[in-house]
């Protein structure tokens, strides 16, 4: 299934953004970066709770705000864009 | 239905800046913040259509990006969270 993961860091402090690279860090084993902090994940429902766990225990919930947006399965027709693409359709990236 | 909107608008220059006030500006419109650059949009087909529009004359497609994901009408149990909300719930937002 296609998960959205969209997530805004509090980058005033180092903390902070080491915090924003470590959420990259964990997303990017699971999917694609297309915005700046908007991922998208192809997961199993085993690797979501995988991910979610991983990112709890790199945010600081009382700063940081982390939103997860399950696509399902058939997922094509839920995505529509304008203007810039920054990633490869999942599907062909794992085939090469 | 629930639409997510995310964007990424190059705000380099101060008209950069101006893009993504208006692209914030022609969201709330429609929907709720809920990052820096994510709004949930409760929309009907034509309702998103305007929105497109509209999204579509402010951004500059050469610099900027913005992604729609449909959640559909049943969209509850396809929203997750975790750390700040920065929403009320829709529906609750629609009684007052």
């Amino acid at each position: 299934m296609m998960v959205v993961v969209a997530y805004d860091v509090k980058t005033e402090t180092p903390q902070g953004r080491r915090r924003l690279r470590l959420v990259a860090k964990a997303c990017i084993k699971f999917g694609q970066r297309v915005q700046n902090s908007v991922f998208e994940c192809l997961v199993s429902p085993s690797d979501l709770l995988i991910l979610k766990d991983e990112l709890t225990q790199i945010i600081d919930p009382e700063q940081d705000s982390l939103r997860f947006y399950n696509l399902g399965a058939k997922y094509s027709n839920r995505i529509d864009y304008i203007g810039q693409v920054r990633h490869l359709p999942m599907d062909e990236v794992m085939m090469i």
